[in-house]
């Protein structure tokens, strides 16, 4: 039996009231053979749980790997936190599969064995890291796993944005706004707006432009070494946001630069032997259906 | 010679540093044989002139046809102003084709003078009217001459919208937002948001939805009889705001209902008599080019 | 009792190894009260049959309404041979519902006895009708119930159209092809082709090109009134041909000019009493699902 | 000065009547200074051309470099002739700007010159080899530059296609066909298609359907040391055909398999110093203008 996971960290969607047997059953599952951290809300769910109780931002410094219940939102923010220690993730959602929680409750005991005992497929997916300049100083950082989005803000009109990416001059565009995506996050919000599907294992960041008013704007793909430079056609006001994962970055200010870069630190996930993005692919967008005339 | 027209408004998009020379032509034009209401905004750029000047909203009160010079966007304005009063307007551009503003200063005079001299091209265009209903109560009416646009607003989630359509249920949409157009607005907002082209002369209302995150839902084009009402799903705040050709209408609510149908009373253009609006299609988008390969 | 109906149609999908059982349960149904003209292949499939055994091009000369059992294809065929003879038409599908077949064999009795009865929901399609002109003859005349498509054909090369409506020159598109569709076509290969979708009773037009050069060409909705008149950049050979309902005009030449207007006979359909467009929509497009990140 | 180029091959468009000046003008620049190799569709518009003429396909055995004067298409065919003898490419247009032919008649002194005395910016692109699998054996082979397009032939009906990755299976799509492109062809028909566009320097494939028949379908980006495998669903005829840069691969059988695999040879193009793929990008798309409102 493979030794490599003693201390297993636990963090899920404690507000959903779905995960309360999810939960339960994880602990009875890992209880005899590993030490358990958990974050509090989690912890409330579990009548008998006896293991270390977390803050959610300390959970990940306390185990070699973390395990997420729940969507793949909660997956999004666990996957933040443990990019800063890099432990590895697993991911088992609640009855409806996920893009990066890909382990059922059904098939919780067998599969999660099998991961924990070392049989797992390891898959490594990068992160992108922004920054907010003011003044050659910067004033903000933040994580994104999905996509960076800069998009109008309290103003009824499109906003203008100037794209440079490693230094070269790309274009003005006038639109709602432009999603910076990464191969994991071209499944999610970029794929609304037009986006083409990027594999996992492929090293490549996606921008995506918001209803752009050049109908011949398009989705653009580009090595994920590059920098990617944003500034704002200057106006009156405050007309734009900056969000990570859907999660704002306060007080951009139009005279701000906005860069965005793949951070150094990428996530691990640990899949079951036989997992397939393809095959999750075809499952989340219904492929195996259709609409048959 | 017609007497059709004896007083004639002009309302100029004063703000625009290159319309000067073109009102100084358009008065000289006209004073010789037509009495002049004008903005006041545009008086002050006419340094002979000798008419009568308005605030805005009068304007269109005090003449037979209302001359507006400047973009697409000035027009939308003069629209809003002239439906009330059932006046025709003729479109006056700075040098760049609209598709409302569609006679250039190089070709006022022989244009213009024909259209008022009675050899013109009428065309009827319909506008939208909407109701904010709260216990209800009609809180706010707006006309929108383009579209209203409901968007989410102060979150950087998408927002889920409830369409029913003459009483029936249409579907739950959860998404950036969705434009209700006209057809003139097939070729505005809506095109960038992935829309379709809908001649001015159909009776027909466009729903357009912004970066659906089902991937399947498409824009619909439906009768321009139909009333649309949109509701919220409730969330704990207020986070969708609605627009009638970009303005907004204030405090919108989540509880509140939307009601949206075609507006009595349409506007009227006056075109020169060879107008024809793919022609200007033709134009705006650029189809003569296209990119070679 | 309704006696609006007395001699009723039957037109099956004979090659779906399905169709048996529905075949004999419809013919159970409606032995009692009505006579029956059915197609030779339908009749084989019901062992007791006794009524009338037409071919399948008389079938709509010899009754009041004409029953299809099969796909929305079936119903296809069914509607041309049908607007000839202006009589009505019922769908039933074999277990999946179609945007015509819209009664499921578990319902039959019920919502088929209802309908016969007079208690159902009229609709009126419009039909497409191609001329193909030579040296100023028709030399060729067909019917579209979804749509017409014009597409390159034994030639890896986009080809080159010229579209002309009423008169009025649109534009010359390089492209694969150009679908023309009706209404009722908007769900069918123009939706693959990102054509919106038009409401039933809309008296519209869509044009949909196919995979244009250039990437401002997009759909246009036009009324029905219309007359499209299209031509092709002359070329050395012939590579290009003309479908209906995706079924091939022969012998097309590069210097042939098709014209397509909207038939002067529409088809009438008789739904359940409760049929709503919108909700098929959502049904076959599955609209309750969507893929939930 | 370099003396790394000592033979010059050019390989003119030579059906193009514009050619004959820029022809002339770049032997009188290349004539003091290298040998050259023509062919010898070029060498008739040259009056006193007197260097090496040859056929086309052993042009780039005779030479260090090989100019291409002409369009995109022109510049395709000379690559896949090139790419066998591992020589680079400089491409000259014959006054419109091409993705891949990217220095204009106007400045071809000066840039030539600086590239052939080594100021140049080489840049690699990966071509796509082609086999038709029948029966275990290779029957035919074929290299693209911009794109693999397996789509519907002699049918007016969509196709099936399944498709496979590296041995994992993606999908069974229903469309009108697929394209495989490499990043070069991303700009090309795969742009028609609705497919993002590559930057060069990242090392993808790209996967775009062909008006799917599920709305779901959409592009997906891959890493390019990936294989891919193209079967047919099987129907009674042959109803597909294959094509490597619009040129047809004769005879492929619905019972044949088609494998798709970068080509282990690249061809390298040699820019002048300052080429940016972005400004090519936003002047072939016209993105510096836009249809304003």
């Amino acid at each position: 039996m493979s030794t490599e996971f003693k201390t297993i960290g636990i963090l899920g969607k404690s507000s959903d009231p779905k995960i309360a047997d999810t939960l339960k059953t994880l602990y009875q599952c890992l209880k005899p053979r590993y030490q358990i951290s958990i974050d509090s809300g989690s912890a409330q769910l579990i009548p008998d749980f006896s293991g270390n109780i977390q803050p959610l931002k300390n959970l990940a410094q306390h185990c070699d790997v973390l395990i997420v219940v729940g969507g793949d939102g909660t997956f999004l923010s666990a996957a933040r936190i443990a990019s800063v220690c890099n432990i590895p993730l697993i991911g088992i959602n609640l009855g409806r599969l996920g893009f990066l929680v890909d382990i059922s409750p059904a098939e919780l005991e067998t599969k999660l064995n099998a991961i924990l005992q070392g049989n797992y497929r390891k898959e490594k997916r990068s992160l992108l890291r922004t920054k907010i300049i003011r003044d050659t100083h910067v004033i903000h950082e933040e994580t994104a796993v999905n996509e960076v989005v800069i998009h109008r803000w309290v103003t009824p009109s499109m906003i203008e944005l100037i794209t440079t990416i490693d230094g070269v001059y790309l274009n003005t565009q006038r639109s709602d706004g432009l999603i910076i995506s990464t191969p994991t996050g071209s499944t999610a919000y970029s794929l609304s707006a037009g986006g083409p599907i990027i594999h996992p294992a492929l090293d490549a960041l996606l921008l995506v432009p918001l209803n752009p008013h050049t109908l011949s704007n398009r989705p653009i793909v580009i090595n994920d070494s590059s920098e990617i430079e944003i500034n704002f056609i200057k106006t009156n006001e405050i007309n734009a946001q900056v969000t990570c994962d859907h999660i704002a970055i306060p007080d951009v200010l139009i005279s701000d630069t906005i860069l965005i870069k793949k951070d150094p630190k990428p996530i691990t996930i640990l899949h079951p032997e036989n997992h397939e993005f393809f095959h999750t692919l075809r499952n989340k967008l219904n492929w195996s259906g259709g609409y048959p005339i």
